[in-house]
């Protein structure tokens, strides 16, 4: 045995503390065990909190193990936890290792109570199935957390009391680090899940806001989509020169680039025919007023760029301000190519939609004077791949 | 020496893992150190990501130290820090560690180039304004986590080998740890931003929402102050019963409660007499509006429970299904109480505002009728206790 336990130790522990995905972790563990230590195989029993079940992951070593089918899981009440669970260990087991062979001596010798003879002897018929000859528990306060199975080493020698303290430390660490990456997991989840609920929320208030306006059924979700094929697009090019949170925000700003309308009168909205002067006027404000509904937030700096300077035009034709080329943020000239592209291909109450190929030609025609020529290549591209 | 390192070093790493205040984790240790290896002061030099620095946690022993002002920081060019993130370690130290008196030692022996003597001079004289006889450092990969700073033994003896070694595995599961709980920190700080994003998007559109209604400019944002000051009062009374779940609903759905007033024509909002009977019926449609529009979001089932039954009363002459006593979600009917209390200290287009006290009295006279008698008698003590 020519292992230095202690930095075998060491090396495991700085391995697994950053591994944040417990199922890797366990694997990794498992592996590391049956290679370093050659034993036929490793396994570990782990508790399932969502479950309430153990839950065994097997490592196979040269030797190989089959594992019975339907033993992957175990209910509190397999003898083999519930030895370890109701710590029967404590009376029946030094230090709280159970080693088959020793337990084997215990049984015949030691005088026990009908009941620790049953517990230990149902608890040994498991080892048998799963030909294991150690079983090494771990307890985060009162709570099993897991349990480590070994099998044989090789040539079925006896292990050392040094590599049954390796064994009994590493277990405890395999607990911790596994504990540690649920709790990471689930504050991942939790993260997710607040994402999922703030990208819906604000899907379902703008859906609202645009049924307002009787002709734009469905707009802010195409817009939605075609801004972030855009994006993707850009960034192929690119190599990821948009960051994630860019990436974020104009999905965010996309979402809620016509959230202003809520303050355009209905009676402007529901026109079913062209706009006189001054109602042209007054629904030009809708970017305008969108910035300001969403001003008290700080985290949306960038958002509320899109959402103001949507209707800004490259040749500095555009509104409210007539920024003109490289003076529109990149997020607001993106939304604008799809905002384009989208009204035309919808009926108007002053003109009927064009199909998708006239609408890439007119993109092709306005491109260097109302939009962006990259993003309204970008735009063109996309079309050509049949991603819109 | 007194101590079992291994037990030491589990004990520790057990502690530590699960630990997610970096700050809290450091202090721990180093109390740890102080009090079982009986040194006379420990420190941690950490790297601070965010202000690209190396900072100074110091844990006194029996024998005290004074650290210079102004060295709780040390720059990425401070002797030290150099010494150990050149790595230059590994030409002058074996394993990595520094120890003084054989760094001295070193010194006067050994033929070393001129730049190496410097640096390890300068190193030594930060050692000795620390009084720090012994320095460990850690790194994950390529950089440099951190140093432990090691002060005298009791009576000034040498540490054994063992003692080093102990240090080292230490030191490199602190650096881990650390590590780990700074991860853990960032995940929950961006879990925090991600919450309060989604609170301010809502209550923007909420506004937005609300503005629309000449008559409840401040309405959203009173009703959510007291719907959560009943909740709290009653989670008060009831030790909790009230889940934190069930408080950011709430939060969610006093926001929200509303929202379906976007879907009611201009003309009855801003009405500024008393409504038609046909106007009326739309008017009441806004809790099933509001509960379609969030329908689709899975995670808001309780929230739109608040919105939909927000006009249900306790005798059950509310609407939209007349609910009574005992079928009205708690969520509503909490926000029914603080909606109607309100509703009646403002003005509205067929009656003037009745002050606070005379809606206290008026909320006391219907409590068992329109409302819930609990929620009810829970508003009165709010308003009792000077907070709304």
């Amino acid at each position: 045995m020519a292992i230095n336990y202690k930095k075998e130790l060491e090396a495991a522990a700085k391995s697994m503390i950053l591994v944040h995905n417990p199922d890797t972790l366990i694997k990794m563990i498992m592996r590391r065990i049956v290679q370093q230590i050659k034993v036929s195989h490793a396994g570990i029993l782990l508790y399932d909190k969502d479950r309430d079940t153990y839950v065994l992951t097997v490592s196979r070593g040269p030797a190989g193990l089959k594992i019975p089918a339907g033993f992957t899981r175990m209910d509190k009440d397999n003898p083999l936890v519930s030895f370890f669970s109701q710590r029967k260990d404590k009376k029946l087991l030094g230090d709280g290792v159970l080693i088959y062979e020793e337990a084997k001596k215990l049984l015949r010798r030691k005088k026990l109570d009908a009941a620790s003879r049953q517990l230990l002897r149902d608890a040994l018929y498991q080892l048998e199935i799963f030909e294991t000859v150690v079983c090494i528990p771990s307890y985060f306060r009162d709570d099993l957390l897991g349990i480590l199975l070994l099998g044989k080493k090789r040539g079925n020698r006896k292990f050392w009391p040094d590599e049954i303290d390796f064994f009994v430390a590493l277990t405890s660490d395999v607990a911790m680090a596994i504990r540690n990456a649920q709790l990471f997991r689930e504050l991942e989840l939790e993260l997710e899940r607040k994402h999922r609920l703030f990208i819906h929320t604000t899907i379902a208030l703008a859906a609202a806001v645009e049924a307002k306006d009787p002709y734009t059924h469905g707009h802010t979700e195409r817009v939605t989509d075609i801004s972030l094929k855009i994006a993707n697009l850009l960034n192929q090019k690119n190599k990821g020169a948009l960051s994630e949170k860019f990436l974020e925000n104009l999905h965010i700003a996309s979402l809620l680039h016509d959230i202003g309308k809520i303050g355009i009168p209905e009676a402007i909205l529901n026109k079913n025919s062209s706009l006189e002067e001054d109602e042209r006027k007054k629904m030009q404000e809708h970017p305008v007023l969108g910035s300001i509904i969403l001003q008290p937030i700080p985290e949306l700096n960038e958002v509320i760029l899109g959402v103001k300077y949507h209707h800004e035009k490259f040749d500095g034709s555009g509104y409210p301000e007539g920024l003109d080329n490289g003076r529109i943020p990149l997020i607001a000239a993106i939304i604008s190519a799809a905002d384009t592209f989208d009204a035309m291909t919808t009926d108007r109450p002053y003109r009927k939609a064009l199909s998708k190929e006239e609408a890439i030609k007119e993109i092709g025609r306005i491109s260097g004077k109302q939009l962006d020529p990259q993003i309204a290549s970008a735009l063109l591209e996309v079309y050509q791949k049949g991603e819109i």
